[in-house]
């Protein structure tokens, strides 16, 4: 029996365009794969309760394994290098259907499988990962505790190596130590990567992870094992989470995962990373490759839900008015085009900056030498691109559940589950507030770095003039960026706002901007707490400052890469409403800083509105272009 | 056995305080109310499948009706003349648990009980209220169709007078005539009201509704009756939604509500409103109460949430950091504070405004005589607040939910279900952006009455300047809020950004700047569909920016009530909050207009902090005052 099929999907001209276009250095890839995705099952029923749901999607699962298209790019022994490209856009993939079998599918594979892959050595590869690949053993990331969520450096479970036996004792030492929130805990997982504190003669070496084995073959919890099942949630239900405990659980020497740091058989702890929390950060960097797939995972979702309430727009009619007897089109209505269309540009924004992140993390990952600095503007990127493109889908997917109304909020038309589902896209992985303070601080630091000695508020402020942005790391765009930026700066108020360089510099001055009193209030408020605590707003202003910037010069460099001439007229239509769209949403600001005179800053919503009429007739390819094919999105009101 | 039973509460003595000043006029009636609910069986198991939901929610609503606090304020027969005061606190009341319970009481008691109540006369009322408000008779409100949802005038269904048999033949013309989302009509009604265009001797009278009977008393369909059912929905499971088609179904005469309209023994047609538009938005008029129930629902749903994600923030620690060696309390975070505070204050601005609004309904609904402009004025009012609560219930609850991050995400915590229900609020008893632009419609049209013949450009600036605000409806504060802004407005950049007058300034300002601007708009825009599809976002900020400014006032007359000192400094704090709050989120329009200077703009962001400051440590007090007993909250993860 072959599952095989390619979606039957009639194409307009301008939206195979511009599929190809946002697919990018991905197209053929991305193509192949979806002709070769098996597109049955894709939408679980709604009303499953929640033993149904999880056995569905584990079916779902190894219908997707038999399909060979489930574990792309995961290695199956320790000589297989693998395939990071193949990995995110094998997760991308799965995102078009059911997202309780992608995010299980990314414990097992991504977490679990990725956990022992990059934290393990050749013995784990050889013995596990081919029955990890193949789902006949299904595992566990039991890294999160109750007490320690985003705080992982305090986890409290530990890993206590016992010379007599030559074994470890892994232990929730309090009742916060319990493992929770962790998929494949409440049913299906028998084995488990454990995170805790490695505990070696008494002395501690810090966060390490280590397998153990949770259920005999016949489901029943391992002696001193006990998980806990978090039934409910408020969507993903066929992932079943729940919680772990151990109870002085003993595993042999070996099963520690000891790429970072291990035991010798005469109880000696090493590891190739002597500072500890250099050593730390590296295990976490581990995590780099989850993050960009949930990004691209949230992406796609939301443009499901977008391509799902265009089509709707595009039949529904409302009120008759004159000139409309049989109704005006919802599409037609330019308050339902400020709704969706400025999401639809911001979707096209956001697939590009997940192209360049993909594509970091394929050259960083592909075994050659990479710079400290890439790796940590890769995680950097990687952290941002997940809160904003998460953020983004859960307001994308509501606002599309709201445009459709009560049809909406049936679970037949896709859009609740959708939005359901992708809530906690916004939380796991990294919570969203603070993977963006992260951002935040890692560019403090670079900046802190960069001006070194001149950090004194009178020298950081001239010098800024002088050097302009080169404080601020470029994307690929940067020289064509730059030279549009250098036109347009000349005479900002002069430019008209499609004007690419003058929305260019607004993005980048106010990053810049930010970033400069950020570190002034920075330098200003001390060290402690309280002294980051005050600036918690303003981490989070220049956060997002820094992922808008990189998400345009990214839209920018997509749209000089792509050959056709109307896909390309389209691209710069949609990459100036993303940009006015983001300028006005923080015009107060502009104008504030004197970037953004006040009739200009009134001109902005015209213009939108401008701009959305412009785009109107083209919503069908433009949903076309988010490469969902429509045979998929299974929407029980959309018509054939 | 007595269902009866108090909440065991201790509550600090300014948060007692702040409940009795935000119950305000209902303090004693509320304090009763929440004496006498039946608290058990709150929370239904969010694991149900639908069939389950479904029976629970059924067996809920007897219990309800059993302890005597389902049908409070509904009336029983013809003499009887109700009681909308107690109507909409059992409805409040309701809202402290299930909200399908809440919604299925809606259905039944409001909309089907309601139609019976207002539309019919003494027979409809004697033959059936009884049955209803005691649950013998389960009714829909079939108003909504496929094709017509916002857009009832153009509802499909026909109620054609047959006289040969003195009957009314209900029938559903067209596919898209099917009444859809119809509550009760998957499983539990037996009869419904229908709306439909009244078709007498070929003439066509517009939208009437009639009783007409569904089912027979085993379930199953009667003839010419074809339902259907909804299945699973994005919340709301309890409430089993589905569609009714009728397939010309024959009722007799007397079942036509007839109290704007009827047909005589002899086949004629009489109504004590001659003009059928006048007729027609008479009976919609009915609607009101249910907008104020769904608008105090919401309100309710979102003070659960909030003070659900409040105490788990006062429990819950983060990171070790200097000084706070055991995590820092989440609710230290400047960054959580500002998540959840500003929604607090925003919940209890709303909570002031919803009590002028039901106060309004309780007068206008007395009995006594009312002028056409109290009535409308009602209705404009109870459908922005029902706008702009059920929008903040959806944000407060989303931010709540991811506040609380992994843990909120479990059902057993309550969020994700409050969140789910909620959902649909902004959707039904009319689509919020319908109702904002209808507000704004309103509005536009007492404006054009106002200014009249003077209503040429530069006539109405110039008036506008000398008149001031008394184009602007004032609510129960103007005189205080007047006085206030006469001072403020002299000098408003010199004001603190905590001054009261100054904040009701900047919020008429709004209002009458964007007023007078899009009439302007409008008259040059002239009619038809396209004139007015351009004003869109513009109709829907001036809506907002109403309700924004009577929501304040509001807020001014409750602190002006509140007796108790220290409640009334705290609620000042709030009301503050709430007011640059408000601002902040506009301060690019205010900036463009010239209302607010870039440095006093750019101060309220710290103001905002200071404000959060200064209110972090009354937390506790904050959410107390909310009014939700927290043995009621149900959240798993909330220690007692």
């Amino acid at each position: 029996m072959t599952l095989l099929m390619s979606p039957t999907e009639q194409l307009t001209t301008l939206g195979a365009d511009l599929r190809r276009a946002l697919d990018g250095e991905f197209a053929e890839v991305r193509a192949n794969a979806r002709a070769a995705f098996p597109s049955q099952h894709l939408h679980r029923d709604p009303t499953q309760d929640l033993a149904t749901a999880r056995s569905w999607v584990l079916n779902r699962l190894a219908e997707l394994a038999e399909a060979g298209v489930l574990a792309s790019g995961v290695p199956t022994n320790a000589t297989d290098p693998g395939d990071p490209q193949a990995a995110v856009i094998a997760f991308e993939m799965l995102a078009h259907g059911d997202l309780s079998a992608t995010i299980k599918s990314g414990v097992q594979l991504g977490l679990f499988g990725g956990a022992v892959v990059n934290l393990g050595t050749a013995w784990h590869h050889d013995t596990y990962l081919a029955d990890i690949t193949s789902l006949k053993l299904l595992g566990c990331y039991a890294m999160t505790e109750i007490g320690h969520g985003s705080d992982v450096f305090g986890l409290e479970t530990t890993i206590t190596y016992v010379p007599e036996t030559d074994e470890f004792e892994v232990h929730s030492q309090t009742e916060d130590a319990t493992k929770a929130y962790i998929g494949n805990a409440a049913s299906h997982g028998t084995m488990a990567v454990v995170f805790g504190q490695l505990q070696v003669r008494g002395r501690s070496y810090g966060v390490h992870a280590i397998l153990v084995p949770l259920r005999d073959p016949h489901g029943l919890d391992l002696p001193g094992i006990i998980t806990g099942d978090h039934g409910g949630k408020g969507g993903l239900l066929g992932v079943d989470n729940g919680t772990i405990r151990f109870e002085r659980v003993r595993v042999p020497r070996r099963m520690l995962l000891d790429r970072y740091g291990g035991v010798d058989e005469r109880g000696r702890y090493s590891s190739p990373i002597d500072n500890p929390n250099r050593r730390f950060f590296t295990m976490l960097a581990t995590l780099v490759r989850g993050r960009i797939c949930v990004g691209a995972g949230a992406g796609i979702a939301a443009r499901r839900g977008l391509s799902i309430a265009t089509r709707y727009a595009l039949q529904r009619r409302l009120f008759p008015a004159s000139g409309h007897p049989d109704g005006v089109l919802l599409a037609d209505y330019l308050i339902h085009q400020r709704r969706l269309l400025p999401l639809i540009a911001r979707s096209y924004a956001l697939g590009f900056a997940q192209n360049e992140v993909t594509a970091t993390l394929v050259r960083v990952q592909s075994g050659e030498p990479v710079s400290d600095e890439e790796q940590r503007q890769l995680e950097t990127r990687a952290a941002g691109l997940k809160a904003i493109t998460t953020r983004f889908a859960n307001d994308a997917l509501q606002e599309c559940r709201e445009a459709c109304g009560g049809a909406g909020y049936l679970a037949e038309n896709q859009l609740v589950g959708l939005r359901a589902d992708v809530d906690i896209f916004a939380t796991f992985e990294g919570d969203n507030t603070v993977l963006l303070q992260q951002v935040a601080k890692a560019l403090l630091a670079d900046y802190a770095k960069i001006w070194g000695e001149l950090d004194t508020i009178g020298m950081v402020q001239a010098a800024a003039r002088v050097f302009g942005d080169t404080v601020l790391e470029r994307t690929s765009a940067s020289v064509a960026v730059e030279r549009l930026i250098a036109t347009a700066s000349r005479q900002p108020e002069r430019a008209t706002l499609d004007d690419r360089g003058w929305q260019a510099w607004m993005f980048t001055e106010r990053e810049r901007h930010s970033m400069e009193s950020l570190a002034r209030r920075a330098r200003k408020a001390g060290k402690g707490f309280d002294a980051l605590n005050q600036l918690g707003d303003h981490l989070l202003f220049v956060a997002k400052a820094h992922l808008e910037r990189i998400t345009l010069e990214a839209f920018i460099a997509g749209i000089d890469a792509c050959p056709d001439a109307e896909a390309k007229q389209e691209l710069e239509r949609l990459c100036s409403l993303f940009a006015l769209s983001s300028i006005s949403a923080d015009r107060a600001w502009f104008g504030e800083h004197g970037k953004l005179s006040a009739p200009r800053s009134k001109a902005i919503g015209a213009q939108l509105n401008a701009l959305c009429a412009r785009l109107r007739p083209d919503s069908l390819a433009l949903v076309e272009g988010l490469g969902i094919p429509a045979p998929w999105l299974g929407a029980a009101f959309l018509d054939d």
